[in-house]
């Protein structure tokens, strides 16, 4: 046996709640088919997670899964979160206490989000254009921190402040991460904040873009407004190579880019510590839809392409884009209602041809 | 003459810069044109102020300017701001230091936003359906209102911080305008936060909205976070009536909007103080837009259409829907490219048809 035929992979994984189970059993056939001959072999640890776990338990992530967790190469994430105004979840917030928990804890920087538009894709723009683009996301800081708070609560005189915390050891890790991307792509980086509201939080994002842009003089590099940006979205997507943005503008572009590329049934999205020192995370932009939830109706391409990004972020490139590829043949060729095994299937099927 | 017949209205003119002065040109011959056989006369007095003004003079906004404006019954502005970029606006922030001030000093907490998709408007979706709703965005609080700092400023430790503030009594006010507007409308009303992860400011909105909600027991209410309100945007906006929201979402989903009708060429706002304290703002949602300023290329479309927003807070309800008929029967039959001023002269014949 070869070293390369001897690396194991030990994954985490965290079906959630919902739909969650359904597409991330099949983004683990997918994952078991393309590395079926690689001689990586994935050891996997499922974790209970989330608002069923809530429920029974009263627990929504302790310290001991945080460190078992912890002791994995990668995470593999379904979906997590409750019916909609369950008034037993009333006070577990699974998206702070768990999601974002994962987030913050294991130091995922990097919220990298792709959106493309696949030949055959439905998309709701009558005239889309090329869509290929990538937001990378900040993940661990701006609007997310959670600082804030109120005084006189509940009164007519409650005053409540939500702090955004902006660092430049933040801003920059994530920057220079964009670039490098960029530099890989098509060499356009577009820096979205509201820098003439957000006038603090704003001068630090620009700031730090303006430095690090020095050092990549072959990045084209520009801004946009959050607001403006939302009207090129849906007019002229085909501007957009690599996005750079904050956390909360990051999660309001990448749900619209989702939508404009054929709905987030199809959107990926990974949590990365480029840095190594903790597991990243690959979960489906989508949330746990508990409304269609174990009626095998969610696409699990979402998932599936998640696990190409998972695997490219392992460094297993040929089996990443052997997925990715298997995923667009399926997207041109799609016909009729699917379950979400049937499309899990007819994407293996594709990988193995 | 009748008590009518002698009405006079007060009118601050600004047109601002770029394409400010050539669209509010057209706005105001639309308004000379409608009100004259009303009774009523319009006093102007114009201001300048902007980006050329502060070139000019170095002055933003002044005490004086603002009483000055004080002293009138409504304002009709153009659009405010410098080319991007020019060096000599460095430091002056004109959309803080003289929209945004306006707004804050003249307590603007509503800021109206109409979303119509009118019968031949080009639109980005290809299948839009029926699009009608309005945004009640508050206009003095949350994100805008520029609290914050940073410290180590310009070095790789500086923190950034920009605090979101909320009052019951901001919110509430809002709420209960938005709520009045759908109790005449189609009686829906969805609000749009990110109560998930912005527990602190999301919690205010929630609350007051729940508890404004129980005294119109006939207005449906739902909720969308922020992110899949954008979604929805494009692939349903027909679910839309009243949204309401904080100044900085409802920046977001207006610019959205616009897109989505056809345009932001398309899309007015009245930035409203209810109680009359002081006089409401009427502008288009649009820009200045240097690059095109002064090529009679502006579409004068939105700017005409908050003049139909502003003669309706003045009670002059049969000379807005005038406005509004002529500009919708001007889009269903535009061909090819006019200037600003045929765009204009076109919707004035249809007004005096
Ligand atoms: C569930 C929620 C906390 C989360 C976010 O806001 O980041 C989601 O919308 C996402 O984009 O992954
Ligand atoms: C120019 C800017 C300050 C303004 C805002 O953010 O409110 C504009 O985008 C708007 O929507 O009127």
């Amino acid at each position: 046996m070869s070293e390369a035929s001897s690396r194991v992979v030990k994954l985490a994984v965290i079906p959630g709640d919902g739909i969650g189970p359904e597409v991330v059993a099949e983004a683990e056939k997918v994952l078991d088919a393309v590395v079926a001959d690689s001689g990586v072999t994935f050891e996997k640890t499922r974790f209970s997670l989330g608002a069923g776990r809530f429920l029974e338990t009263g627990d929504t992530l302790t310290d001991e899964d945080l460190d078992a967790i912890r002791a994995h190469d990668a995470i593999l994430l379904g979906a997590v979160g409750g019916q909609p105004g369950d008034p037993r979840l009333k006070d577990a917030n699974i998206e702070r206490g768990l999601l974002l928990k994962l987030r913050f804890e294991l130091d995922h920087y990097v919220n990298l989000r792709p959106s493309k538009l696949y030949p055959g894709a439905p998309g709701p723009l009558a005239d889309p254009g090329e869509i290929d683009f990538v937001v990378v996301r900040e993940g661990t800081e701006g609007p997310y921190v959670g600082n804030g708070g109120a005084i006189r609560k509940g009164t007519p005189h409650e005053v409540a402040n939500e702090t955004s915390v902006n660092t430049a050891f933040g801003v920059e890790r994530v920057v220079r991460y964009a670039f490098a991307l960029a530099e890989k792509r098509r060499k356009r980086l577009t820096l979205v904040h509201k820098t003439n509201v957000l006038v603090h939080a704003g001068a630090i994002w620009k700031r730090v873009v303006d430095e690090v842009a020095r050092e990549h003089p072959d990045v084209a590099v520009d801004y946009l407004h959050v607001d403006a940006a939302t009207i090129f979205l849906v007019t002229h997507p085909s501007r957009f190579d690599v996005i750079v943005t904050d956390n909360l503008f990051g999660d309001i572009l990448t749900d619209l880019a989702g939508a404009v590329t054929g709905g987030i049934g199809l959107a990926a999205s990974g949590n990365i510590n480029p840095d190594g020192a903790f597991p990243s995370m690959f979960e489906p932009v989508h949330g746990s839809a508990p409304d269609i939830a174990g009626q095998q109706k969610a696409d699990p391409t979402a998932a599936i392409l998640s696990v190409a990004l998972l695997l490219d972020h392992l460094g297993l490139g040929a089996q990443a884009a052997r997925v990715q590829r298997a995923v667009e043949e399926d997207i041109a060729s799609r016909e009729g209602t699917r379950t979400t095994e049937q499309t899990g299937a007819a994407i293996i099927a594709r990988l193995q041809a």
